[in-house]
Protein backbone atom coordinates (compact mmCIF):
# COMPACT_ATOMS: atom_id res chain seq x y z
CA UNK A 1 0.00 0.00 0.00
CA UNK A 2 1.20 3.21 -1.17
CA UNK A 3 1.09 5.46 1.97
CA UNK A 4 2.09 8.76 -0.01
CA UNK A 5 -1.27 8.03 -2.03
CA UNK A 6 -3.51 6.42 1.25
CA UNK A 7 -3.83 6.96 4.90
CA UNK A 8 -3.79 4.06 6.54
CA UNK A 9 -5.45 3.61 9.84
CA UNK A 10 -4.00 0.71 11.85
CA UNK A 11 -5.26 0.10 15.26
CA UNK A 12 -5.54 -2.27 18.43
CA UNK A 13 -8.89 -3.58 18.81
CA UNK A 14 -10.65 -3.35 22.57
CA UNK A 15 -9.48 -6.18 24.85
CA UNK A 16 -6.08 -6.24 23.01
CA UNK A 17 -3.13 -5.42 25.55
CA UNK A 18 -1.22 -3.27 23.18
CA UNK A 19 -2.62 -0.35 23.22
CA UNK A 20 -6.61 0.31 23.79
CA UNK A 21 -8.68 -0.65 26.89
CA UNK A 22 -8.19 -4.11 27.94
CA UNK A 23 -8.60 -6.47 30.92
CA UNK A 24 -4.85 -4.47 31.68
CA UNK A 25 -6.82 -1.40 31.93
CA UNK A 26 -6.29 0.13 35.82
CA UNK A 27 -10.06 1.19 36.58
CA UNK A 28 -10.35 4.30 37.66
CA UNK A 29 -13.24 3.57 40.32
CA UNK A 30 -11.86 0.53 41.99
CA UNK A 31 -7.87 1.75 41.05
CA UNK A 32 -7.61 -2.18 40.07
CA UNK A 33 -7.17 -3.94 36.86
CA UNK A 34 -10.15 -4.96 34.75
CA UNK A 35 -8.90 -8.44 34.64
CA UNK A 36 -11.07 -11.18 34.15
CA UNK A 37 -13.82 -8.75 34.47
CA UNK A 38 -13.51 -7.28 31.36
CA UNK A 39 -17.11 -7.69 29.17
CA UNK A 40 -16.65 -10.49 26.46
CA UNK A 41 -16.06 -8.38 22.81
CA UNK A 42 -17.28 -9.70 19.79
CA UNK A 43 -16.07 -8.91 15.82
CA UNK A 44 -19.16 -6.96 15.52
CA UNK A 45 -18.10 -4.75 18.51
CA UNK A 46 -14.90 -4.55 17.23
CA UNK A 47 -16.28 -3.12 13.88
CA UNK A 48 -18.72 -1.05 15.30
CA UNK A 49 -15.68 0.51 17.78
CA UNK A 50 -13.98 1.25 14.70
CA UNK A 51 -17.07 3.10 12.91
CA UNK A 52 -16.65 5.39 16.25
CA UNK A 53 -13.52 5.74 15.21
CA UNK A 54 -13.99 6.72 11.77
CA UNK A 55 -16.85 9.17 12.79
CA UNK A 56 -14.50 10.92 14.82
CA UNK A 57 -11.38 10.93 12.64
CA UNK A 58 -14.54 12.38 9.73
CA UNK A 59 -13.96 10.00 7.06
CA UNK A 60 -16.96 9.53 4.72
CA UNK A 61 -15.89 6.20 3.54
CA UNK A 62 -12.96 3.90 3.60
CA UNK A 63 -10.98 2.75 0.49
CA UNK A 64 -10.56 -0.49 1.72
CA UNK A 65 -10.51 -2.54 4.63
CA UNK A 66 -8.24 -5.40 4.74
CA UNK A 67 -6.85 -7.93 7.45
CA UNK A 68 -6.15 -11.20 7.95
CA UNK A 69 -7.47 -13.96 10.07
CA UNK A 70 -9.38 -12.52 12.66
CA UNK A 71 -8.69 -9.18 10.80
CA UNK A 72 -10.09 -10.80 7.67
CA UNK A 73 -13.18 -11.28 9.42
CA UNK A 74 -13.29 -7.94 10.98
CA UNK A 75 -13.00 -6.86 7.30
CA UNK A 76 -16.04 -9.17 6.06
CA UNK A 77 -18.09 -7.57 9.28
CA UNK A 78 -17.23 -4.47 7.75
CA UNK A 79 -18.69 -5.15 4.72
CA UNK A 80 -22.10 -6.44 6.16
CA UNK A 81 -22.46 -4.22 9.02
CA UNK A 82 -21.82 -0.45 7.13
CA UNK A 83 -22.61 -1.62 3.18
CA UNK A 84 -22.42 2.17 2.31
CA UNK A 85 -19.50 3.02 4.71
CA UNK A 86 -16.66 0.69 2.70
CA UNK A 87 -15.46 0.24 -1.03
CA UNK A 88 -13.64 -2.41 -0.84
CA UNK A 89 -12.73 -5.20 1.91
CA UNK A 90 -9.57 -7.39 1.43
CA UNK A 91 -10.40 -11.00 3.24
CA UNK A 92 -7.28 -12.73 4.15
CA UNK A 93 -6.56 -15.95 5.75
CA UNK A 94 -10.58 -15.59 6.87
CA UNK A 95 -13.18 -17.60 7.11
CA UNK A 96 -17.05 -16.87 7.64
CA UNK A 97 -17.21 -19.47 10.94
CA UNK A 98 -14.65 -21.37 11.80
CA UNK A 99 -15.11 -25.34 12.53
CA UNK A 100 -15.19 -27.15 15.90
CA UNK A 101 -11.68 -28.48 15.44
CA UNK A 102 -10.52 -24.66 15.76
CA UNK A 103 -12.89 -24.42 18.32
CA UNK A 104 -10.97 -27.24 20.17
CA UNK A 105 -7.92 -25.46 19.55
CA UNK A 106 -8.43 -22.58 21.02
CA UNK A 107 -10.46 -24.39 23.90
CA UNK A 108 -7.24 -26.31 24.82
CA UNK A 109 -5.44 -23.25 25.04
CA UNK A 110 -7.58 -21.61 27.16
CA UNK A 111 -8.19 -24.26 29.65
CA UNK A 112 -4.15 -24.43 29.58
CA UNK A 113 -4.20 -21.07 31.01
CA UNK A 114 -7.25 -21.07 33.40
CA UNK A 115 -5.03 -23.96 34.56
CA UNK A 116 -1.95 -22.06 35.25
CA UNK A 117 -1.61 -21.84 39.15
CA UNK A 118 -0.70 -18.15 38.71
CA UNK A 119 -4.04 -17.53 37.14
CA UNK A 120 -6.15 -17.03 39.87
CA UNK A 121 -9.47 -16.72 37.84
CA UNK A 122 -7.85 -14.14 35.70
CA UNK A 123 -7.15 -11.81 38.90
CA UNK A 124 -3.54 -12.54 38.44
CA UNK A 125 -2.36 -8.67 38.39
CA UNK A 126 -4.26 -8.35 41.93
CA UNK A 127 -1.64 -11.19 42.66
CA UNK A 128 1.33 -9.64 41.29
CA UNK A 129 1.66 -12.77 39.31
CA UNK A 130 1.68 -14.06 35.67
CA UNK A 131 0.14 -16.91 34.10
CA UNK A 132 3.35 -17.75 31.73
CA UNK A 133 3.68 -20.91 32.07
CA UNK A 134 0.19 -21.46 31.31
CA UNK A 135 0.46 -18.72 28.38
CA UNK A 136 3.85 -19.99 27.10
CA UNK A 137 2.07 -23.55 26.54
CA UNK A 138 -1.08 -22.29 24.84
CA UNK A 139 1.43 -19.57 22.27
CA UNK A 140 3.62 -23.36 21.77
CA UNK A 141 0.13 -25.20 20.66
CA UNK A 142 -1.16 -21.89 18.45
CA UNK A 143 2.36 -22.05 16.96
CA UNK A 144 1.91 -25.29 15.70
CA UNK A 145 -1.27 -24.19 14.37
CA UNK A 146 -0.17 -21.22 12.59
CA UNK A 147 2.97 -22.67 10.21
CA UNK A 148 2.64 -25.62 7.87
CA UNK A 149 3.66 -28.72 8.33
CA UNK A 150 6.14 -28.31 5.18
CA UNK A 151 7.54 -25.34 6.90
CA UNK A 152 8.56 -27.21 9.73
CA UNK A 153 9.49 -30.18 8.38
CA UNK A 154 12.03 -28.03 6.06
CA UNK A 155 13.00 -25.69 9.21
CA UNK A 156 13.46 -28.24 11.46
CA UNK A 157 12.63 -31.91 10.06
CA UNK A 158 13.59 -34.01 12.98
CA UNK A 159 16.88 -32.80 13.63
CA UNK A 160 18.41 -32.97 17.09
CA UNK A 161 18.78 -29.52 19.17
CA UNK A 162 22.64 -28.86 19.92
CA UNK A 163 23.34 -29.74 23.54
CA UNK A 164 25.14 -26.46 23.90
CA UNK A 165 21.95 -24.30 22.81
CA UNK A 166 19.27 -26.70 24.49
CA UNK A 167 16.59 -24.42 26.78
CA UNK A 168 15.99 -27.17 29.11
CA UNK A 169 17.68 -30.92 29.39
CA UNK A 170 14.46 -32.61 28.49
CA UNK A 171 14.75 -31.33 24.98
CA UNK A 172 15.28 -33.94 22.36
CA UNK A 173 14.37 -32.02 18.72
CA UNK A 174 15.45 -28.84 17.38
CA UNK A 175 11.41 -27.98 16.68
CA UNK A 176 10.94 -28.34 20.48
CA UNK A 177 13.58 -26.04 21.55
CA UNK A 178 12.36 -23.51 18.91
CA UNK A 179 8.57 -23.60 20.24
CA UNK A 180 9.96 -23.38 24.00
CA UNK A 181 11.87 -20.27 22.65
CA UNK A 182 8.99 -18.48 20.56
CA UNK A 183 5.98 -19.31 23.70
CA UNK A 184 8.94 -18.03 26.43
CA UNK A 185 8.86 -14.73 24.39
CA UNK A 186 5.31 -14.22 24.07
CA UNK A 187 4.47 -15.26 27.51
CA UNK A 188 6.53 -12.31 28.16
CA UNK A 189 4.73 -9.68 26.08
CA UNK A 190 0.78 -10.81 25.68
CA UNK A 191 -1.93 -10.40 28.48
CA UNK A 192 -3.50 -13.84 29.36
CA UNK A 193 -7.14 -12.25 29.59
CA UNK A 194 -6.61 -10.62 26.35
CA UNK A 195 -5.82 -14.12 24.77
CA UNK A 196 -8.93 -15.65 26.29
CA UNK A 197 -11.12 -12.74 25.08
CA UNK A 198 -9.92 -12.79 21.46
CA UNK A 199 -9.64 -16.54 20.72
CA UNK A 200 -13.37 -16.46 22.35
CA UNK A 201 -13.92 -13.51 19.61
CA UNK A 202 -12.42 -16.37 17.20
CA UNK A 203 -14.55 -18.68 18.00
CA UNK A 204 -18.21 -16.84 18.19
CA UNK A 205 -17.95 -14.97 14.67
CA UNK A 206 -20.41 -16.05 12.68
CA UNK A 207 -22.25 -13.46 10.64
CA UNK A 208 -25.29 -15.55 8.84
CA UNK A 209 -26.23 -16.59 12.05
CA UNK A 210 -29.10 -13.76 12.12
CA UNK A 211 -29.53 -14.94 8.95
CA UNK A 212 -30.45 -18.56 9.88
CA UNK A 213 -27.14 -19.69 8.92
CA UNK A 214 -27.46 -18.28 4.96
CA UNK A 215 -24.23 -16.77 4.03
CA UNK A 216 -26.01 -15.66 0.93
CA UNK A 217 -28.67 -14.09 2.60
CA UNK A 218 -25.98 -12.60 4.70
CA UNK A 219 -24.51 -11.09 2.12
CA UNK A 220 -26.77 -9.74 -0.12
CA UNK A 221 -26.24 -6.38 1.13
CA UNK A 222 -23.02 -6.00 0.57
CA UNK A 223 -22.34 -3.45 -1.57
CA UNK A 224 -17.88 -3.74 -1.20
CA UNK A 225 -16.11 -5.16 -3.50
CA UNK A 226 -14.04 -8.20 -2.07
CA UNK A 227 -10.94 -10.15 -2.32
CA UNK A 228 -10.81 -12.83 -0.82
CA UNK A 229 -7.46 -14.82 -0.24
CA UNK A 230 -6.17 -17.71 1.27
CA UNK A 231 -2.41 -19.95 1.40
CA UNK A 232 -2.34 -22.70 -0.01
CA UNK A 233 0.31 -23.81 3.35
CA UNK A 234 -2.51 -22.37 5.65
CA UNK A 235 -4.00 -25.62 7.54
CA UNK A 236 -5.94 -23.88 10.32
CA UNK A 237 -7.71 -21.93 7.63
CA UNK A 238 -7.59 -23.90 4.63
CA UNK A 239 -8.55 -22.67 1.10
CA UNK A 240 -12.22 -24.28 1.41
CA UNK A 241 -12.83 -21.56 3.89
CA UNK A 242 -12.28 -18.74 1.44
CA UNK A 243 -14.00 -20.55 -0.66
CA UNK A 244 -16.95 -20.47 1.29
CA UNK A 245 -17.08 -16.57 0.98
CA UNK A 246 -16.37 -16.69 -2.52
CA UNK A 247 -19.30 -18.95 -3.37
CA UNK A 248 -21.33 -17.16 -1.26
CA UNK A 249 -20.41 -14.23 -2.49
CA UNK A 250 -21.37 -15.04 -6.20
CA UNK A 251 -24.81 -16.88 -5.16
CA UNK A 252 -25.24 -13.30 -3.93
CA UNK A 253 -24.54 -10.98 -6.86
CA UNK A 254 -22.02 -9.16 -5.14
CA UNK A 255 -18.51 -8.41 -6.77
CA UNK A 256 -15.86 -10.50 -5.66
CA UNK A 257 -12.63 -12.16 -6.59
CA UNK A 258 -10.37 -15.54 -4.80
CA UNK A 259 -7.39 -16.06 -5.17
CA UNK A 260 -4.94 -18.69 -3.39
CA UNK A 261 -1.76 -17.04 -2.66
CA UNK A 262 1.81 -19.21 -2.39
CA UNK A 263 2.97 -19.06 1.13
CA UNK A 264 5.48 -20.90 2.70
CA UNK A 265 4.25 -20.30 6.76
CA UNK A 266 1.25 -22.02 6.88
CA UNK A 267 -2.06 -19.68 8.11
CA UNK A 268 1.13 -17.30 9.42
CA UNK A 269 1.82 -16.97 5.51
CA UNK A 270 -0.46 -13.14 5.30
CA UNK A 271 2.05 -11.94 7.94
CA UNK A 272 4.89 -12.16 5.27
CA UNK A 273 5.57 -10.31 1.99
CA UNK A 274 5.77 -11.87 -1.28
CA UNK A 275 5.57 -10.15 -4.83
CA UNK A 276 2.69 -11.97 -5.17
CA UNK A 277 0.66 -11.41 -2.29
CA UNK A 278 1.53 -7.70 -2.84
CA UNK A 279 0.41 -7.72 -6.62
CA UNK A 280 -2.92 -8.70 -5.73
CA UNK A 281 -3.66 -6.02 -3.30
CA UNK A 282 -2.27 -3.55 -4.71
CA UNK A 283 -4.05 -3.79 -7.87
CA UNK A 284 -7.29 -4.96 -5.85
CA UNK A 285 -6.93 -1.59 -4.30
CA UNK A 286 -6.19 0.85 -6.88
CA UNK A 287 -8.20 -1.31 -9.65
CA UNK A 288 -11.63 1.00 -9.99
CA UNK A 289 -12.75 -0.65 -12.90
CA UNK B 1 -9.20 -62.50 14.69
CA UNK B 2 -10.35 -66.28 15.29
CA UNK B 3 -9.58 -66.77 18.36
CA UNK B 4 -11.05 -70.75 17.61
CA UNK B 5 -7.66 -70.90 15.31
CA UNK B 6 -5.33 -68.58 16.68
CA UNK B 7 -3.39 -67.72 20.12
CA UNK B 8 -3.77 -64.07 20.74
CA UNK B 9 -1.29 -62.53 23.18
CA UNK B 10 -1.31 -58.54 23.89
CA UNK B 11 0.94 -56.87 26.67
CA UNK B 12 1.22 -53.52 27.73
CA UNK B 13 4.47 -52.00 27.40
CA UNK B 14 6.98 -51.54 29.50
CA UNK B 15 6.59 -48.00 31.27
CA UNK B 16 3.05 -47.62 30.86
CA UNK B 17 0.67 -47.56 33.64
CA UNK B 18 -1.80 -50.69 33.07
CA UNK B 19 0.04 -53.75 34.10
CA UNK B 20 3.74 -53.84 33.29
CA UNK B 21 6.36 -52.22 35.08
CA UNK B 22 6.24 -48.24 34.98
CA UNK B 23 6.77 -45.37 36.49
CA UNK B 24 4.48 -45.88 39.31
CA UNK B 25 5.82 -48.91 40.25
CA UNK B 26 7.30 -49.01 43.71
CA UNK B 27 10.93 -49.69 43.47
CA UNK B 28 12.07 -52.56 46.27
CA UNK B 29 14.85 -50.73 47.16
CA UNK B 30 13.67 -47.32 48.33
CA UNK B 31 10.15 -48.42 48.37
CA UNK B 32 9.33 -45.52 46.42
CA UNK B 33 7.83 -45.34 43.12
CA UNK B 34 10.64 -44.75 39.95
CA UNK B 35 8.12 -41.47 38.95
CA UNK B 36 10.40 -39.88 36.63
CA UNK B 37 13.68 -41.66 37.40
CA UNK B 38 12.30 -44.43 34.99
CA UNK B 39 14.79 -44.71 32.21
CA UNK B 40 13.68 -43.54 28.11
CA UNK B 41 12.37 -46.08 26.70
CA UNK B 42 12.19 -46.85 23.14
CA UNK B 43 10.57 -49.08 20.39
CA UNK B 44 13.60 -51.42 20.10
CA UNK B 45 12.82 -51.72 23.64
CA UNK B 46 9.47 -52.93 23.26
CA UNK B 47 10.07 -55.10 20.88
CA UNK B 48 13.11 -57.02 22.80
CA UNK B 49 11.12 -57.45 25.45
CA UNK B 50 8.32 -59.43 23.63
CA UNK B 51 10.91 -61.10 22.16
CA UNK B 52 11.84 -62.26 25.57
CA UNK B 53 8.13 -63.47 26.28
CA UNK B 54 8.33 -65.25 22.98
CA UNK B 55 10.97 -67.03 24.47
CA UNK B 56 9.43 -67.52 27.73
CA UNK B 57 6.16 -69.01 26.55
CA UNK B 58 8.16 -71.35 24.21
CA UNK B 59 6.98 -69.64 20.77
CA UNK B 60 8.54 -70.32 17.82
CA UNK B 61 7.69 -67.38 14.87
CA UNK B 62 4.65 -65.15 15.42
CA UNK B 63 2.08 -65.43 12.47
CA UNK B 64 1.00 -62.06 12.65
CA UNK B 65 2.11 -59.04 14.69
CA UNK B 66 -0.50 -56.54 14.44
CA UNK B 67 -0.74 -53.10 15.77
CA UNK B 68 -2.61 -49.60 15.40
CA UNK B 69 -0.02 -46.30 15.33
CA UNK B 70 2.78 -46.91 18.60
CA UNK B 71 1.25 -50.65 18.22
CA UNK B 72 1.85 -50.10 14.28
CA UNK B 73 5.77 -48.99 15.14
CA UNK B 74 6.50 -51.94 17.04
CA UNK B 75 4.73 -54.44 14.09
CA UNK B 76 7.39 -52.90 11.72
CA UNK B 77 10.13 -52.75 14.23
CA UNK B 78 9.53 -56.88 14.69
CA UNK B 79 9.62 -57.03 10.53
CA UNK B 80 13.08 -54.96 11.08
CA UNK B 81 14.70 -56.87 13.89
CA UNK B 82 13.65 -60.19 14.12
CA UNK B 83 13.02 -61.42 10.17
CA UNK B 84 12.96 -65.22 11.19
CA UNK B 85 10.36 -64.66 14.38
CA UNK B 86 7.34 -63.38 12.75
CA UNK B 87 5.29 -64.23 9.38
CA UNK B 88 3.38 -61.48 8.91
CA UNK B 89 2.92 -58.06 10.16
CA UNK B 90 -0.03 -55.78 10.13
CA UNK B 91 1.42 -51.73 10.28
CA UNK B 92 -1.87 -49.88 10.73
CA UNK B 93 -2.00 -46.08 11.13
CA UNK B 94 1.64 -45.85 11.50
CA UNK B 95 4.74 -44.21 10.60
CA UNK B 96 8.31 -45.07 9.22
CA UNK B 97 8.91 -41.99 11.40
CA UNK B 98 6.35 -38.94 12.81
CA UNK B 99 7.06 -35.36 11.36
CA UNK B 100 8.07 -32.55 13.13
CA UNK B 101 4.79 -31.45 13.43
CA UNK B 102 4.17 -34.58 15.44
CA UNK B 103 6.97 -33.65 17.55
CA UNK B 104 5.77 -30.12 18.49
CA UNK B 105 2.56 -30.94 19.38
CA UNK B 106 3.58 -33.87 21.53
CA UNK B 107 6.22 -31.72 23.12
CA UNK B 108 3.55 -29.22 23.74
CA UNK B 109 1.81 -32.09 25.78
CA UNK B 110 4.41 -32.59 27.88
CA UNK B 111 5.31 -29.01 28.36
CA UNK B 112 1.60 -28.75 29.64
CA UNK B 113 2.03 -31.80 31.69
CA UNK B 114 5.29 -30.67 33.53
CA UNK B 115 4.25 -27.03 34.32
CA UNK B 116 1.39 -28.47 36.49
CA UNK B 117 2.27 -27.20 39.60
CA UNK B 118 1.23 -31.29 40.97
CA UNK B 119 4.16 -32.40 39.03
CA UNK B 120 6.89 -31.92 41.34
CA UNK B 121 9.52 -32.57 38.60
CA UNK B 122 7.71 -36.16 37.92
CA UNK B 123 7.57 -37.10 41.65
CA UNK B 124 4.16 -36.75 42.11
CA UNK B 125 3.41 -39.64 43.88
CA UNK B 126 5.65 -38.82 46.87
CA UNK B 127 4.00 -35.99 47.53
CA UNK B 128 0.59 -37.26 47.31
CA UNK B 129 -0.52 -35.56 44.66
CA UNK B 130 -0.70 -35.79 40.58
CA UNK B 131 -0.54 -33.63 37.88
CA UNK B 132 -4.29 -33.85 36.87
CA UNK B 133 -4.69 -30.77 35.66
CA UNK B 134 -1.49 -31.00 33.25
CA UNK B 135 -2.50 -34.80 32.11
CA UNK B 136 -6.03 -33.42 31.02
CA UNK B 137 -5.24 -30.58 28.91
CA UNK B 138 -2.62 -32.47 27.34
CA UNK B 139 -5.43 -35.29 26.91
CA UNK B 140 -7.50 -32.49 25.28
CA UNK B 141 -4.63 -31.89 22.46
CA UNK B 142 -3.99 -34.86 21.62
CA UNK B 143 -8.09 -35.99 21.41
CA UNK B 144 -8.65 -33.42 19.22
CA UNK B 145 -5.44 -34.61 17.03
CA UNK B 146 -6.89 -38.20 16.79
CA UNK B 147 -10.31 -37.27 15.51
CA UNK B 148 -10.66 -36.21 12.10
CA UNK B 149 -11.97 -32.90 11.47
CA UNK B 150 -15.27 -34.01 9.33
CA UNK B 151 -16.04 -36.45 12.39
CA UNK B 152 -15.89 -33.54 14.83
CA UNK B 153 -18.31 -31.71 12.82
CA UNK B 154 -20.64 -34.23 12.22
CA UNK B 155 -20.64 -34.40 15.74
CA UNK B 156 -20.64 -31.02 17.47
CA UNK B 157 -20.50 -28.28 14.66
CA UNK B 158 -20.79 -25.07 16.37
CA UNK B 159 -23.33 -26.49 18.69
CA UNK B 160 -23.48 -24.42 21.72
CA UNK B 161 -23.28 -26.07 24.61
CA UNK B 162 -26.86 -27.09 27.15
CA UNK B 163 -26.14 -24.58 29.97
CA UNK B 164 -27.51 -27.33 32.50
CA UNK B 165 -25.32 -29.87 31.55
CA UNK B 166 -22.27 -27.25 31.31
CA UNK B 167 -19.17 -28.74 33.05
CA UNK B 168 -17.58 -25.36 33.36
CA UNK B 169 -19.92 -21.92 32.79
CA UNK B 170 -16.89 -20.37 30.50
CA UNK B 171 -18.28 -23.35 28.32
CA UNK B 172 -19.91 -22.08 25.39
CA UNK B 173 -19.82 -24.73 22.76
CA UNK B 174 -20.25 -28.73 22.54
CA UNK B 175 -16.79 -29.42 21.50
CA UNK B 176 -15.54 -28.12 24.31
CA UNK B 177 -17.98 -29.56 26.91
CA UNK B 178 -16.87 -32.92 25.12
CA UNK B 179 -12.74 -32.56 25.38
CA UNK B 180 -13.23 -31.44 29.15
CA UNK B 181 -15.17 -34.61 29.80
CA UNK B 182 -12.76 -36.61 28.07
CA UNK B 183 -9.43 -35.27 29.69
CA UNK B 184 -11.31 -35.35 33.02
CA UNK B 185 -11.98 -39.29 32.76
CA UNK B 186 -8.26 -39.88 30.99
CA UNK B 187 -6.26 -37.96 33.74
CA UNK B 188 -7.93 -39.98 36.89
CA UNK B 189 -7.18 -42.96 34.88
CA UNK B 190 -3.72 -42.66 33.22
CA UNK B 191 0.11 -41.48 34.94
CA UNK B 192 1.58 -38.68 33.36
CA UNK B 193 5.13 -39.66 33.64
CA UNK B 194 4.08 -42.64 31.65
CA UNK B 195 2.46 -40.37 28.99
CA UNK B 196 5.85 -38.29 28.96
CA UNK B 197 7.54 -41.60 28.04
CA UNK B 198 5.56 -42.90 25.35
CA UNK B 199 5.32 -40.09 23.58
CA UNK B 200 9.05 -39.76 23.98
CA UNK B 201 9.21 -43.07 22.20
CA UNK B 202 6.51 -42.16 19.25
CA UNK B 203 9.15 -38.93 18.74
CA UNK B 204 12.21 -41.22 18.75
CA UNK B 205 11.14 -43.75 16.44
CA UNK B 206 13.06 -44.09 13.22
CA UNK B 207 14.12 -47.87 12.45
CA UNK B 208 16.18 -45.85 9.03
CA UNK B 209 18.50 -43.85 11.45
CA UNK B 210 21.04 -46.43 11.73
CA UNK B 211 21.36 -46.75 7.78
CA UNK B 212 21.49 -43.35 7.23
CA UNK B 213 18.09 -42.40 6.80
CA UNK B 214 17.46 -44.93 3.78
CA UNK B 215 14.50 -46.70 4.98
CA UNK B 216 14.70 -49.27 1.77
CA UNK B 217 17.74 -50.46 3.27
CA UNK B 218 16.48 -50.91 6.41
CA UNK B 219 13.34 -52.98 5.13
CA UNK B 220 16.28 -55.32 3.00
CA UNK B 221 16.25 -58.26 5.62
CA UNK B 222 12.31 -58.33 6.51
CA UNK B 223 11.12 -61.68 5.03
CA UNK B 224 7.73 -61.30 6.75
CA UNK B 225 4.93 -60.20 4.42
CA UNK B 226 3.72 -56.51 5.44
CA UNK B 227 0.02 -55.71 5.50
CA UNK B 228 0.16 -51.20 5.30
CA UNK B 229 -2.96 -49.59 6.55
CA UNK B 230 -3.86 -46.38 6.74
CA UNK B 231 -7.67 -44.22 7.46
CA UNK B 232 -8.88 -41.41 5.03
CA UNK B 233 -9.87 -39.63 8.12
CA UNK B 234 -6.77 -39.70 9.69
CA UNK B 235 -4.62 -36.38 9.74
CA UNK B 236 -2.27 -37.23 12.59
CA UNK B 237 -0.92 -40.01 10.30
CA UNK B 238 -1.97 -39.44 6.89
CA UNK B 239 -2.27 -42.00 4.07
CA UNK B 240 1.25 -40.24 3.03
CA UNK B 241 3.39 -41.73 5.89
CA UNK B 242 1.86 -45.70 5.29
CA UNK B 243 2.51 -45.08 1.36
CA UNK B 244 5.92 -44.27 2.21
CA UNK B 245 6.50 -47.51 3.70
CA UNK B 246 4.41 -49.00 1.08
CA UNK B 247 6.97 -47.73 -1.47
CA UNK B 248 10.50 -48.38 0.10
CA UNK B 249 8.72 -52.11 0.84
CA UNK B 250 8.53 -52.54 -2.92
CA UNK B 251 11.81 -51.21 -3.73
CA UNK B 252 13.20 -53.51 -1.03
CA UNK B 253 11.55 -56.39 -2.80
CA UNK B 254 10.02 -57.23 0.05
CA UNK B 255 6.08 -58.74 0.03
CA UNK B 256 3.55 -56.23 1.08
CA UNK B 257 0.07 -54.78 0.25
CA UNK B 258 -0.84 -51.41 0.98
CA UNK B 259 -4.95 -50.25 1.93
CA UNK B 260 -7.05 -46.94 2.35
CA UNK B 261 -9.38 -47.69 4.59
CA UNK B 262 -12.42 -45.75 5.51
CA UNK B 263 -12.70 -44.54 9.11
CA UNK B 264 -14.79 -41.97 10.31
CA UNK B 265 -12.49 -41.14 13.54
CA UNK B 266 -9.52 -39.92 12.20
CA UNK B 267 -6.27 -41.56 13.80
CA UNK B 268 -8.55 -43.26 16.45
CA UNK B 269 -10.24 -45.10 13.53
CA UNK B 270 -8.22 -47.86 14.22
CA UNK B 271 -9.47 -48.62 17.17
CA UNK B 272 -13.22 -49.28 15.75
CA UNK B 273 -14.45 -52.34 13.79
CA UNK B 274 -15.59 -51.96 10.15
CA UNK B 275 -16.42 -54.79 7.92
CA UNK B 276 -13.91 -53.62 5.27
CA UNK B 277 -11.29 -53.52 8.12
CA UNK B 278 -12.57 -56.80 9.69
CA UNK B 279 -12.14 -58.33 5.83
CA UNK B 280 -8.48 -56.90 5.30
CA UNK B 281 -7.01 -58.31 8.34
CA UNK B 282 -8.91 -61.48 8.35
CA UNK B 283 -7.26 -62.42 4.70
CA UNK B 284 -4.17 -60.75 5.39
CA UNK B 285 -4.02 -63.60 8.12
CA UNK B 286 -5.93 -66.18 6.86
CA UNK B 287 -4.02 -66.10 3.18
CA UNK B 288 -1.08 -67.93 2.66
CA UNK B 289 -0.77 -67.80 -1.30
Amino acid sequence: IDTQKYFVVSLNNIGGCHGSTGPTTILSKTKKPFGSSFPEVSVIDWVNTQYLLMNYLKIECWEMVAGGSLGGMQALQWAISYPNKIKKAAVIAASPRISSQNIALNEVAREIIRKDENFHDGNYMQNNTKPKKGLKAARMLGHITYLSESNMSKRFGRRLQDPVTKLDEKINYEVENYLQYKGEQFSETFDANSYILMTKAMDGFDPAKKFNGDLVKCFKKIKARLLIASFNSDWLFPKEYSMEIQIAAIKAEIKSSYIELEGDYGHDSFLYYSDEYSTALKSFLENNE
